[in-house]
């Protein structure tokens, strides 16, 4: 939230097009063996044997998706990857390559898109893929960046949202509602900052809550230790516009219903202090927060024994015949109709 | 440029993100072997059997790239896919799938992304492609389009910019700076009915050159008769930012030179016509123009009986040592450097 006025500014007309995608993308190296040829062409060539692929895409808006008077640009550009490689996640697939397009007005200097970039770099470093490819352009207003994650997976152990049961449990993994919250105290400090520029917000309470808003990581892990289990979710899908949006959709797809049980929804202590203190419900944070990107599943009864007791995952409720309906068991045992009330950047 | 005060308009808030999607994307139908499955999942699954893959991706932002004083909506969708497959023929591949992205205004009401749907549905029937993905969301001002193309080749068939060798020969596809003078007369026109709104354009005698500029087509039918032929490029490129920029990138990439005839461009006379009407030096135009989605491409002088005489294709030059430099040979024998002028979306 502190600006420094001092920082360098390069202007991106210096560049030209062709030395603005070169200079942003020349630390990238291509380190997937079904890369066969990446940034430079046409178009990038990959090569996945006897694997499927999973493409997902996803667009990032300036002012609707997020607010860089909070927001670094670093993490930004972190961000952007982890919602896409969510996504493959998502499918029980594995990560492998990811395209990244900007669209920049002149008020960003090359700076800028420079700390942007390193928080790409960082995030395809970590996460083992490769930027194959992109497209940089100037806009009117703003930045936007969209970004296409590719992934692959063995044919059979593909996971899709429409294989969900009746009798099926139902898991989440991780904790919910972080990240919402992270976003209510980053709008509150900035609330704060435009009143007195001189206050210096303390965030220490809220560390883990902003770091799940600002730098979300997605579930890597999850598909290989579902693998190493030997179980495979009937169902699949990754958290990111609510958990009640989710499982609806999960119902929707596999034509079920379910009961998730309110007093199972897992919540870090960190977000019930703080929904306490912005007086709202740490439940309705959870269900309706969105941006956890933690992983929603189903899977038979009979793989419980393989998930039990093991700390990644949370058992929140069981899938039923659609005629029952979708329905919050709350913990006062009353039963109230699920309600996909996440986040619709159409609805302000 | 005539605008109906009357149309229907539907405010996008009604329908919400996902009935957005919905609405937009149920006329599609996924038609190709290699699609498992399409839109409504975290990400779309594609088997490609033991084919490569290519995969390209481009934005094109309202005020930069496109002007929908004079660019229809539906003309706009059609033209974002065709920019794309261009670059998915140009690595001498078939395209299949494609995943479109949008950022939107409120400003615009459902029936003016009806309209872009239409266009791009046109686009990916006529050149069979299946819309496996996207994401739309609103924007704080114009349309955004983002679109990235999956396509597949043989591993032996796939052609880079980089195999361009000495005494090659320079082909080129179609004919090269209509959409420019398109471009030209839309400016002109657009002008004109600022001044008076009243004056009703008349755009027969510039039919064809219109048409490139708002509806181009991309060259799917070169990949497959070059198979036909016989005939393997040995570096190729699509023609989206003027045929010098292109060339010198197969120049760079390939390590090579070039010697292109300014007798040997192929002209319309349409654009010929247009130039001197506008006082424009048509090989200027043809150089620098862009946006013709025609195919680059070299081959070895071995092939050269394969290609003769097709209407398709035109002799333009010769690659040289990469010592000799890159040059436009003129119609008075002279030789002078090629530079690349190409539209820069950073410089204004």
């Amino acid at each position: 939230m502190i600006e420094d006025k001092n920082q360098s500014r390069t202007q991106l007309e210096a560049l030209g097009e062709f030395g603005l995608i070169d200079h942003l993308t020349q630390a990238f190296k291509i380190t997937q063996e079904s890369t066969i040829k990446g940034i430079g062409d046409d178009a990038a060539v990959l090569d996945f044997a006897d694997k499927q692929l999973v493409v997902t895409t996803d667009l990032l808006v300036e002012g609707v998706h997020f607010d860089l008077s909070y927001m670094p640009l670093k993490h930004l550009g972190y961000k952007a990857i982890m919602v896409n490689l969510s996504d493959v996640f998502a499918m029980n697939a594995k990560a492998s390559q990811v395209t990244v397009s900007i669209a920049v007005s002149n008020r960003f200097p090359l700076e800028a898109l420079e700390a942007l970039y390193a928080g790409i770099k960082t995030a395809t470093d970590l996460y083992n893929v490769d930027l194959i490819g992109g497209d940089t352009t100037s806009s009117t207003s703003g930045l936007l960046i969209s970004v296409t994650a590719i992934g692959q997976v063995s044919k059979q152990d593909v996971v899709y949202r429409n294989g969900a049961k009746p009798n099926d449990l139902l898991v989440v993994t991780g904790d919910l509602g972080g990240a919402y919250m992270g976003l209510q105290v980053l709008e509150r400090e900035k609330a704060v900052f435009k009143v007195n520029p001189n206050n210096q917000p303390d965030l220490e309470p809220y560390t883990y809550i902003v770091e799940r808003q600002l730098k979300p990581e997605a579930r890597k892990d999850i598909p290989v230790l579902l693998k190493e289990l030997g179980v495979k979710p009937t169902a699949m899908i990754d958290i990111s516009d609510g958990l009640s949006s989710e499982i609806l959709h999960i119902c929707k797809e596999s034509g079920v219903g379910c009961d998730l049980y309110e007093n199972k929804i897992p919540l870090d202590p960190q977000v019930i202090t703080t929904c306490e203190e912005f007086q709202l419900d740490s439940t309705t944070v959870a269900l309706n927060g969105g941006e956890d990107y933690e992983l929603l599943f189903t899977i038979s009864q009979e793989d419980f024994p393989k998930i039990k007791g093991n700390p990644n995952f949370t058992v929140i409720g069981y899938i039923t015949e659609a005629s029952a309906g979708a329905h919050l068991v709350t913990r006062a045992d009353t039963k109230i109709a699920l309600k996909a009330q996440g986040w619709k950047s159409f609805e302000k």
